[in-house]
């Protein structure tokens, strides 16, 4: 176990149909989280929601182009989230897209299995 | 790009089928927070959970009135998110809806695609 | 209504798959939080992630054994937090799962019906 309480928790917001080079934006960013040796991060599906361009988005609307919220949410120390920070703004100026990135303090703890 | 470090995260636990004069609450907050301009909602369901009833919901549960728990994000700087808590707090108070709202602080990066 | 200023938000990263005496953790954890009257519990489903053994989560993957991310969010006043936080240490290491659990400051309002 370990504890870092001076951690931080980086949420991105951006649209499931989101593309940079062909390829869903939050598929890049979680895969980028992994190479660097990120904590971990999990991307989360909204059923509902407007963002940037404030157009309603929801699951209810039986459109063919869906384009649900999603949340990314990665979490790791400072200097980790700060380094990744800059990574997620060329990947939001690449791709051209309107979005939201929040960053929170948050005390982490760590757990990792010994064997499974 | 506009980064704002004072910023604030609020976040209302709902149920799904919470009504207010005939609509979901939540499709209501969405589109109240579209309405004032605020910078984004995304509204999450839950797999299970409790609230504010402590009855236990779950996707797993084969019932026809399903209630699943519902999170609703919405980011914005402190003065706007500040009055749409007083909105959140009249919708509670006429939909007499059971719930959580919490609010924290957080550093706001926000994109706006230059065309899309 | 009660606001609380000085309450936490705690949330567990986990996999969907962990199982601890033959239950899912998920469920457990739910279960233990209400049995100790904390103020809610949300389980939200990711569709990718990764955590602490690092492996890429995907509900595309068409695999019988999916493991995709979990998210557990509890709300509470500090103390019952710091309390159950002990209670998911238990959890973890008897399941002998890795995951990640982050404690955030939240102001916290709460809303109870009157009667439904």
């Amino acid at each position: 176990m370990q504890i870092n309480s001076e951690a931080k928790l980086l949420r991105i917001f951006i649209g499931e149909s989101d593309r940079i080079h062909g390829k869903p934006v939050y598929e890049t960013i979680v895969l980028k989280a992994r190479e660097l040796g990120l904590a971990g991060a999990t991307v989360i599906k909204g059923i509902m929601g407007f963002g940037a361009n404030s157009k309603i988005h929801t699951s209810k609307l039986l459109t063919v182009s869906e384009d649900l919220p999603l949340i990314i949410e990665i979490v790791d120390e400072l200097n980790k989230i700060e380094k990744f920070v800059d990574i997620i703004h060329n990947i939001f100026e690449d791709a051209n897209i309107g979005g939201l990135v929040t960053i929170e303090k948050a005390e982490v703890i760590k757990y990792i299995a010994t064997k499974k």
